[in-house]
């Protein structure tokens, strides 16, 4: 799983029953202090996470599918949970 | 998923049954604002998207062969969806 | 399998059987020498592994969500075991 | 799917029966202009292509299995076309 | 498949049937030149590999699982072959 923060969203079009009317979130990769790395990841939405909150995105195809619970998804990533926060202990 | 733009095609000779006559695409692959990143994917064509426009790319073997309905399909990436808009809220 | 060391854990929740009340832990990735490679892994703990420790890490859903006994998990990355020691010969 | 030029072969000895026999390439990843970017990468043949030629190399295992008609094969990559051009258009 | 060179090994437990017991290696990633790029991949080992020998690895979990003849094992690189020899003819 990789961490990410909504950035935005893609207006799109795919025809496939289990992806049309879900939204399609542009997510930026975070690092492990929650800062952005400038790169980016599209993924589903599965929790209704809105623009600027921190994400947990699964980003493999059979676990993404198994989450939307249809194993023929044109899917890969999905994100799973809102990030309440980050313990990263100081040695 | 990622975003692309078509920028042109490979002329080859693939022998499957399902790949026979489909166009194969290469897309530049863009950032989340849109911009070209220097990398590129191949890719099939299940939409028919056109020369210079912008594409979602799903780039996951499995997911790809479900979009051509063809479980056997020797496919890792394919066209599915052209962008409308890319919503990017500023913070 | 890759080396991390584990540098903290993600508070969030995820809806999912299989992974609520596991730890998601963030682990440092290492290179082979175990120093920090300014990477990280995000990974479900299957062996209890405490914050610092050299871990082994499975980074393949498939074979993760084998560890976890869960075909459906949505899953990516599991700690798998507790590095004793790297054997590299010099030259 | 990527881009490479036939550069060489591996000489080596697998013991499977799907391998036994077939030749191993090394080819140069290219970008899509056709210019080597200084990958590469070990694909097993399944066309006959020649030292110096472009190809389309199927990079994911079980589309690369499907290829050589082998669901158990321990292949990940396999070329499987000759590029007979590559048309950009220029914008 | 990627090239790699015998550099070390990982001692380690990890509590599975397949792996127990089986050597765990940790390999420096060689260029097509044979040249170590810097990278490095932990394997396990399928052929009695010795320290600097020259390998052939499968990276991929399916096909490592089918290597090691278990398609449950938590695996996902195995080395498969040593390298004789590259045959890299110069343009």
């Amino acid at each position: 799983m990789i961490l990410g923060r909504i950035a935005g969203s893609v207006v799109s079009t795919i025809h496939h029953p289990i992806v049309e009317g879900r939204k399609l979130l542009i997510a930026e990769r975070l690092d492990a202090e929650g800062h952005s790395t400038g790169g980016y990841v599209i993924a589903y939405d599965a929790i209704g996470a809105g623009h600027g909150e921190a994400v947990l995105i699964i980003d493999e195809g059979n676990g993404a599918r198994q989450v939307l619970e249809n194993p023929t998804a044109p899917v890969r990533a999905v994100v799973v949970g809102i990030v309440d926060g980050l313990d990263i202990a100081s040695d």
